[in-house]
């Protein structure tokens, strides 16, 4: 199992729209990805800006086939535009 | 729901006493935790000294149970020993 922190920070005044890209998004996994087991976005108790995705895939393949689709690379443009600086993604392997 | 990261970076030589540790957490966590929906522990792809616990809770309430069980606080004091420095906890709110 993989394990994914992607952090976002979002340009002042692009919050409503970033979220709504966002849940479409995780929308859009959780009806076609079976190997993605967590992709749920969380925005930081301490900076209104500062967004997580926190996401769990099955496999390296999942995690591939993900990045891999359409509405993916659709919404991570959108997503983009909202962005205040360079995401800070981080990936782990499980420990079990 | 609420999401935490805990972002721990252990001493070298320290690894796999803090696997272990962190392994019998979970283990106590998924048998103890109705509210404690994802306690999984990952470590870094890109460090091998840098772990997070990946956490989601369903409440606030259930984020406070977890941290007044005695078996956390007893872990928490096995892994604080595994420690090269400060713990970085970072708290969210979902986005749904």
């Amino acid at each position: 199992m993989i394990g994914v922190v992607a952090k976002l920070t979002i340009a002042e005044g692009k919050n409503a729209e970033f979220e709504e890209v966002g849940k479409d998004l995780m929308a859009k996994v959780k009806a076609n990805e079976s190997g993605t087991l967590t992709y749920q976005l969380y925005k930081s108790k301490s900076d209104p800006q500062t967004y997580i995705f926190m996401e769990e895939y099955a496999s390296e393949d999942a995690l591939k086939a993900h990045g891999q689709t359409d509405y993916f690379k659709a919404a991570g443009a959108k997503l983009g535009a909202c962005l205040a600086g360079r995401p800070e993604i981080e990936y782990f392997d499980i420990v079990e």
